[in-house]
């Protein structure tokens, strides 16, 4: 390996480095957070972070853990903020890491205004995030040509832990395809809501929990029925939930269940067969 | 650099990998990106690949250009497709590379069908979406707390390459931030359907071209004003235009900015402000 070509930035000491960790796949970590990892003085990590992600960091590095999961006790958001810039008041290079992208529900924002009124310097190092790469591990696309040309991410939560900022009939109508980032716990009233905005109780729906990790599970269903399955289910958070005909396309994408043997529908739309027959 | 620990996956001769080499900025490449890249047998890249991601390949690895750009001769999708499969018939290892992430407006999905259909073994291989990464290099977060809890991604042109086939006012109602691909050239109409869609005039709009690539430039405007702004520039595409109250953010968390001098505001949003005249 030509270590010199690899691109590398400046990690200066007393800066904080807000980075993506991706989905959970470390092979879906970026050079710049590799880099990161590897240079930084104390890692502050997410619940999100994988195991994997962490194991490329050098055994010695300090790692603090600020996870935050629904329901349980977790560090205020300020607080997490503060211990940053105590870290980098203390002439540490600071990694923190975060699951997916930190500028996407991650918060990432107001960590970086906290540092910017402590007059520390920051980058930030985007990641992919689960909504994207997540689903593309279980072979749904974001856009497909012949389904959607808009997609609409959302939080299943809003900043006071509910759904109730959120003008999901509008939503409903916004994009032919909806990503909702922790949705399990609100899901039956989202689905609800979506249904009452027009979107039919027969949509397809996936919730792919664990997402690009060796626990990977995708449970596929309608909107109509898809809180009682998940219920009836053992699958757990994180998850991603994608509403929309994009989820069809899995039967003829899932590249990861192929690799399992799986054979794949190369026509998942039925176009071809429609075409025929209209 | 301790090798060993870098995550691999097989890349198997006669198969193809669909990878996402992110928005321009090498280092946002993925490592098992960067495994393809050293271990392809043969690169068919898109236009919107940089220069500084194709030098992470081997300098003997055998390059073709299948790019595709608004209004210049191109290679027709279907037969980039086949070309596809005729290499990896051929038994070589070949790395599919597409600015972004292949399953964000990048066409992956009709490419993998094709593969499919003719019996081609491949792999999705995520990316930084420039939506997301690119944005962030302009100091633009996609969600903050604060401003938004959904986003929507639209491209600026449906598969005829024209925006006739979207529901733009469904689309401003749907959700507060919008990020449009390919919009420069329908910036005006796509413009005028959001404001008759209900969104302001005033709306703060950032447009962001060739972004986290040296010759990244950012120009902010507002709904109204914005095609006129974009046509008295130079600014060419690729751009982003991302639409919303996320916009004014980027005068706190300008990173890129800041490295080079900018004072940033930790209060971009009035919040402090507000509260104590309110």
């Amino acid at each position: 390996m030509n270590e010199p070509l690899l691109p590398k930035v400046d990690f200066p000491p007393g800066s904080v480095w807000l980075t993506g960790a991706g989905p959970g796949d470390a092979g879906l970590l970026t050079l710049h957070a590799l880099h990161g990892l590897r240079s930084a003085d104390v890692i502050v990590y997410d619940a999100l972070v994988s195991d994997d992600v962490l194991a490329l960091a050098p055994g010695d590095t300090p790692r603090e853990y600020a996870g935050k999961r629904g329901g349980k006790p977790s560090p205020k958001q300020a607080d997490i903020s503060l211990r940053l810039v105590q870290l980098a008041r203390q002439g540490k290079r600071v990694l923190r890491l975060k699951g997916g992208d930190p500028f996407v529900f991650g918060r990432g924002g107001e960590e970086a205004l906290t540092l910017v009124r402590e007059g520390i310097p920051f980058r930030v190092i985007p990641g992919v995030t689960a909504g994207i790469g997540g689903l593309a591990y279980a072979g749904i696309p974001l856009t497909h040509r012949d389904t959607n040309h808009a997609v609409t991410m959302i939080t299943g939560h809003d900043a006071t832990g509910d759904v109730t900022g959120i003008d999901w009939k509008a939503v409903a109508k916004g994009a032919p395809v909806l990503v909702i980032y922790m949705a399990i716990k609100h899901l039956e009233r989202i689905a609800v809501e979506l249904m009452a905005g027009g979107r039919s109780p027969d949509e397809p729906v996936a919730l792919v929990s664990n997402a690009s990790t060796p626990d990977q599970r995708v449970l596929e269903t309608v909107l109509s029925r898809c809180a009682a399955d998940v219920e009836a289910s053992d699958l757990k958070p994180p998850a991603i939930v994608v509403v929309g005909e994009v989820v069809k396309l899995r039967c003829g994408l899932d590249w990861l269940g192929a690799s399992a043997g799986r054979i794949l529908d190369p026509d998942p739309l039925s176009r071809v067969r429609r075409d025929e027959t209209g």
